[in-house]
């Protein structure tokens, strides 16, 4: 990275300001600096080795300056150690206010007519061989919260396959492998042929899991369109239209109960969660799994007619992109961002059996992030190793 | 419940209101009260099919009345749709602030001090056989957030066929199953012989894992002494102690991050997370997994001084519990409560072998409210079924 040449180097009682040739200028405070020493780490895992604790809060350079090879130098009042800090860390690591903007990533939010323009998808073959094709795949679910792969053999339990070739699969109450399909004795709506909403999966759970692939094997029945809507996309629109109701679904805790036999999980969170950086987090949305509401009780009404206003929009068309599944159709979805339903269909004019599986967002990130590196070591990315 | 039952109905332009015998008043929102008829759920299933956006915002009763078999009978003015409700549900569910407070549990907090008078310890054969003694080893995970099950056969994978009597197991990168041993090409501190200090694991994850086992096959080598921390005692602490330090850990997010060859996860979360009622809800805690710090300038400094609070009344002689586990024991904690870690250990004097594997919060509390039920067909709460 050119950008990342150190100019001047500048030493305060509370920070080391580093000049860049580009122009910026970045502060770095100094217990951050002795706390991120290469040598606070071990070598070989990478992690700390350096207790904080150990660092004196008051900590100040005896010297700091731009030695020859371009690094920061500094030698420790203290204990006279010496740190020796690679530009490009510094420079990535920095964390003004405008430095951490950057690294932030910010999806595409998406209408119907978008998806008219675009719409991603991608073929078996290709992401079941090579990398570049999984990382294209990957990157498409981050920025759309979904993208359909097409040409999977209609072989029970390829979904697997499909989902292994990311990461290891997400169990849950309902197995690690789920079969939707219209059944006898059903213990979720999702195994009868009614209609359902656009929802996320299992919101009584404290983590939503993050993909969810839904694999068709057979589908003759009349009905049963499949349903997605982009839930940032809808409660950005909120966040225009209705302020307050935005406010009120971004910060009060609705609570989600699923029991059945063998089961009785609850969580709470608001239905619209931003992360600490007020970006959208996740939408937790399900109108079937709702726990009786659990508020103050000046918070029943407006609650109900935001989750109303929010609702209604969920479902505008301009948000609800409908399409048939096709058997060898594996639709995979950001479960926290993309919701997903269906209509109602006619178990009698014919079967409709889809199977499902989830992977954790952790995990799936995860895989793009080192497909990124392009073959370097992890420790470079500390700088242990340059 | 003889408290739940009615002794007079009263109804305004947006409440019913209901007086109960043993003296105790509470308001049920009109809209709620349509929302939660027993109607409104699959009969099967339990699940609401009731959308909630089809309900009137300002929806009344035309009548509502202490019926003779002493349920609350509701006729709507809408659609004359009549609703019956059972009293213990309506007791059971009402959201009053003083009712909701009734429903919190509040967990044990210990010293070291406390577990001199009893510790949290059952037998192997006992919980692998009996319903009732699995259901108390249940309670004592939940309030002391750890209990040391003793007499476990010292075969391998023994561990999995523990947390496997409460529920499915928790993956992540390290496996299902993992290793606890001094390694020559270690992924993780853990895989050395390091002393850890008190901390919680996968703390780089959106979810940390709730309940660990850590099962003890081998144990020669000198050193290598087990520590356990009950992190909400310590906050609680720190919240009188350092109030600044405690609101500044419970609401500024704190970047983790754990990478290996194959692995790049990151979490991003207070130090100390509250839930929406100001309850503890976790601890995340590890000096090794921190990612170099990422916040506004103005916390660093401070953040860096509540760090070493905390960490400092973590490692106190009062909060630290430290023994020695034996061959057969395995210790089972809330990971994200009871930060867990251990003395170094010299691998030269013998072997150190432990096995671990994870369960998540959401599936061991599930296991112990369906063992409460006692036998209850789930759809009563629902008050589908009575």
């Amino acid at each position: 990275m050119s950008a990342a040449a150190i100019e001047k180097v500048a030493c305060d009682k509370e920070c080391v300001t580093i000049t860049w040739t580009n122009g910026r200028t970045n502060r770095y405070h100094h217990i951050w600096l002795r706390h991120n020493c290469p040598t606070a780490r071990h070598k070989v895992v990478g992690e700390y080795t350096l207790d904080p604790v150990s660092i004196p809060l008051d900590i100040t350079p005896a010297a700091a300056h731009l030695a020859d090879e371009g690094r920061l130098h500094i030698t420790w009042a203290n204990d006279n150690h010496h740190s020796h800090y690679d530009p490009v860390w510094l420079y990535t690591n920095a964390y003004e206010p405008e430095a951490r903007a950057e690294r932030r990533f910010r999806p595409l939010l998406w209408t119907t007519d978008l998806l008219g323009n675009f719409l991603p998808e991608v073929h078996y073959d290709a992401i079941m061989t090579g990398d570049a094709a999984l990382r294209d795949w990957l990157s498409l679910l981050r920025q759309y919260g979904f993208a359909i792969v097409r040409g999977v053999p209609t072989e029970s339990e390829m979904v697997l396959k499909v989902a292994e070739r990311i990461s290891f699969l997400r169990n849950s109450n309902f197995g690690v492998l789920f079969n939707v399909e219209s059944m006898p004795d059903p213990n979720s709506l999702a195994y009868t042929a009614v209609k359902l909403n656009a929802h996320t999966d299992l919101v009584s759970r404290e983590a939503q899991p993050g993909l969810q692939f839904l694999h068709c094997l057979v589908f003759d029945a009349a009905g049963g369109e499949s349903i997605l809507v982009d839930g940032f996309a809808v409660a950005e629109e909120l966040r225009h239209t209705d302020p307050k109701d935005w406010e009120l679904l971004t910060t009060l805790p609705i609570r989600f109960r699923y029991q059945d036999k063998a089961t009785d999980v609850e969580a709470k969170f608001p239905i619209i969660r931003l992360d600490a950086d007020g970006n959208y987090f996740e939408v937790r949305y399900s109108t079937a799994l709702l726990a009786p509401l659990d508020v103050d009780h000046k918070h029943v009404l407006p609650f109900y007619r935001a989750f109303d206003n929010f609702s209604r929009l969920l479902r505008d068309p301009r948000y609800e992109y409908k399409f048939r599944l096709q058997p060898g159709d594996c639709e995979v979805f950001d479960n926290r961002r993309v919701l997903h339903g269906r209509d109602e269909f006619n178990p009698q004019s014919g079967p409709r059996h889809l199977q499902g599986c989830y992977i954790d967002t952790d995990d799936y990130l995860s895989r793009l992030k080192v497909l990124e590196r392009n073959g370097r070591d992890f420790r470079e990315s500390m700088s242990i190793i340059r």
